[in-house]
C-alpha cells in the first residue's frame, strides 16, 4: 500500500489540508512571501475527471482513495476554445475515501470523507519554469511551491497538454486533438 | 456481472445515449407528447460524486463502470441554501468506462469513453409521483418516463434526501443534516 500511496503522491501531487480553502477568484492568489493560498469554492468549479486508487508505481491499493480533478469555469472555457490553458490556470486534485458496504450498496466504491488537495498552477511570470505544484498540510494557511524534481518532472515528462494529463480527461482529450495541442506519445507507458 | 449491472441499472437508472444533449437550459424540456429531451452541457454542471462498479445486489464486476453525478448550478445553489431541491431539478448519471494500464499509469483505474446517461427529474405539475426517471438509447432523440416500479420506487425507499442519494454526495450531506432534511436511516443496508 505504502508504494501505492506514494506513487498517487507524485503523481497528483495531493495534498493534505482539512480547512476549507480560501480564495474564491479562480486565479491563484498568494502572500507577500509568494506563497499559495489554497483555493476556495472548487465544487463549482468544472469537474475534469475522477480515478480511484491511481497509481504511476506498481503495488496493491488496500485503501484506494478517489481523486476528483477540477479547473475553475474561465480557464475550461479557454481551453474548450484553444485546447490550451491560459495563465493563471489552477488545477485542484481532491482525494477522498472510498468505502463499499455503506446504506444500500453492496458491490464497487462510492466516495467519503475529504482526505486533501493537490494544487497546480500554471504562471507565468511568478515561476520560471511556468508550472508549479503545491501541498497543503492541515495547519497551513498557505503553502510554498514544490522542488521541481518532484511533480513538474513528472508532469513534464508525461502530461499529454503541457503540464496537464489530458489523457486521463476523456471530454477534453478530442478536445486537445482538434487544436492540435495533444501530445500521442503521452499515451505510452 | 449481469447481476452487478442489472443492480447498477436499477440504481442509477442509466440510459444509454451516444448522441450530444440537446437542452441547455438546466431545467427539464419536453416534447409536446411529453417525453424528455436529453439535458446539455452538463459538464458545465455542478459535479456532486461519483462511484465506480455500484451496485445494491450483491456479485462481482468485472467490468466495473465509473458514475458521475452531476446537478445544474441554480438547483445546486438553492440546495445549499435550503437543503432540499427546487422544483424543475435534474440530476443527470453519466456513466463511463475504466481501465488501469494507460499512459503510466499502472494500479487503479481511470474514466475512459461515455457509456451513457440517466436522468432523473422533479417536475411536480408534469408528473404524478413528482420524480420521473428516463433511459435514452443511441437513437432516441427524447424518452418516456420509466414505470414507477423501476428506478422510482428504489429511490423512494432509500434515498436520503427526498428522490436523491445524498448518503453518497459527501459535500452535500453535511448541508442537508443542517436543515434537516437528511434520512439517517437511509443509510442502513
Amino acid at each position: 500500500m505504502k508504494r501505492a500511496l506514494l506513487g498517487l503522491t507524485i503523481v497528483m501531487c495531493i495534498g493534505f489540508i482539512q480547512a476549507a480553502p480560501e480564495s474564491d477568484s479562480g486565479k491563484p492568489e498568494y502572500t507577500s512571501d509568494n506563497h499559495l493560498l489554497p483555493p476556495k469554492n472548487l465544487r463549482e468549479w468544472i469537474f475534469l475527471s475522477s480515478g480511484l486508487g491511481m497509481s504511476y508505481t506498481p503495488g496493491s491499493a488496500d485503501h484506494q482513495m478517489f481523486t476528483n480533478v477540477f479547473v475553475p469555469q474561465w480557464a475550461y472555457s479557454e481551453f474548450v476554445k484553444s485546447g490550451k490553458w491560459p495563465d493563471k490556470t489552477i488545477f485542484v486534485v481532491e482525494e477522498r475515501g472510498s468505502e463499499t458496504k455503506g446504506s444500500i450498496n453492496k458491490v464497487g466504491h462510492f466516495q467519503t470523507d475529504l482526505m486533501g488537495y493537490g494544487v497546480e498552477v500554471k504562471d507565468e511570470a511568478r515561476f520560471p519554469e511556468k508550472w508549479a505544484y503545491f501541498n497543503f498540510d492541515e495547519s497551513s494557511k498557505s503553502a510554498q511551491a514544490n522542488p521541481k524534481a518532484a511533480c513538474w518532472q513528472c508532469h513534464e515528462d508525461h502530461a499529454a497538454v503541457e503540464h496537464s494529463f489530458v489523457q486521463f480527461y476523456p471530454t477534453l482529450k478530442p478536445v486537445a486533438k482538434k487544436f492540435g495541442t495533444y501530445k500521442q506519445a503521452a499515451e505510452n507507458p
